[in-house]
């Protein structure tokens, strides 16, 4: 599986691309400017000799919209337009949005409401023939791109397309340590990017890495509704 | 400490103030109807013979409010109607909203968003001079009200009032397997109220009772900051 990262070069981009890329995946890396995420392509090998990054690259945004699942992980604002600029490319392919709107508010950090309601439905709204999903939104970036550890985190996928929902709750699910949830209908991508604000203002208060758990589901039935 | 509860007729309502008494609190459970309040005071006592909850009462909604700590746990759109009747019994006091707004739509739960983002917002705004804070959204009524076992979750408590949020997370960590985290200011209310619609559609998709926790923060800090 070709996985394609627009906005790579963020912590967010960068941890889940050489993660998928330990894992066996070709990634792309992508960033408006190519040589940024060869850069990105070669800290991330120098970083990690132990493990095979051979199918790693780095590519503009262009490029890494050229993979068969892409993941958005630019930072909000770009994400509706730098997806509308390679909507031809995104055409019946599953889009992921991780973006999270938010700002901080003094000591504070506060949920942004984009126009219709989350980064995932203005991207959604931007590439209509694309079979977008929400997913990765509470993952702490530095333990997703530590290849020496697992990640203790459950991801919450939504999406209108229940193909779409699957094919992420199964590459979410390769991550060691991480499980996916079926979340519902992109709606929920706004209370989901939303709590990344509390959740952000909490590791700030607590000096910590917050992710999110769930509890009282039977492990056996997460992948399979 | 004596605790009462507006609004406690309904399944969150009754399993807290339920739960707190057999803690060793008093609690009187309020609703506009003081006769129901009774009925439900008698079944909760029939249910439960080897607890003592002698101190349980049931009362109309201002009986309630004269309490030393207030929650309020009626319908959404009843929180702030309900406490601005009572506003001068909750003056001063701290008042605790665990009210969601939500709707279903089809077969997904949406969270609705009131007039200033919240329903504890709203409530703050409805009783200026009390000590608003927000907790307890994401306890699975059935757990909080089964005296036999404990309740798998951490409450995200929210205030303006820092020493507010202490006593809520003092009175959370009182009942058995919770965990309370400071998460904010109350503009926090709104993303934690609009998860709630979040996991309850997974509760109906999996068949299961879902409840937050918290990975990557450190026990012992958890009360402290």
């Amino acid at each position: 599986m070709h996985i394609g990262v627009l906005g790579a070069t963020g912590p967010a981009g960068s941890a889940l691309g050489v993660r998928l890329c330990s894992l066996g995946h070709e990634v792309t890396l992508g960033s408006r400017d190519s040589a940024r995420a060869e850069a990105v392509r070669a800290e991330l090998i120098a970083k990690w000799p132990d493990h095979d990054l051979s199918h790693l690259r780095g590519a503009d945004n262009a490029g890494a919209a050229a993979a068969d699942i892409v993941v958005v992980a630019t930072p909000w604002e770009g994400a509706a337009p730098t997806v509308k600029a390679l909507e031809d490319s995104l055409a019946g392919k599953v889009v992921v949005c991780m973006a999270n709107a938010l700002t901080r508010v003094g000591r504070e950090f506060q949920p942004l409401i984009p126009a219709r309601g989350s980064v995932a439905a203005d991207v959604a709204a931007a590439i209509p023939a694309a079979r977008v999903a929400a997913a990765f939104h509470h993952v702490p970036a530095r333990e997703l791109g530590d290849l020496a550890g697992t990640v203790d985190c459950d991801v919450l996928v939504c999406s209108d397309d229940a193909g779409a929902t699957q094919v992420v709750i199964d590459l979410a699910e390769s991550i060691p340590g991480m499980r996916a949830v079926n979340a519902g209908r992109l709606t929920a991508a706004g209370p989901i990017e939303a709590l990344t604000a509390i959740l952000i203002g909490m590791n700030v208060r607590y000096k910590a890495h917050l992710s999110i758990r769930l509890s009282g589901l039977d492990d056996s039935g997460a992948r399979t509704r």
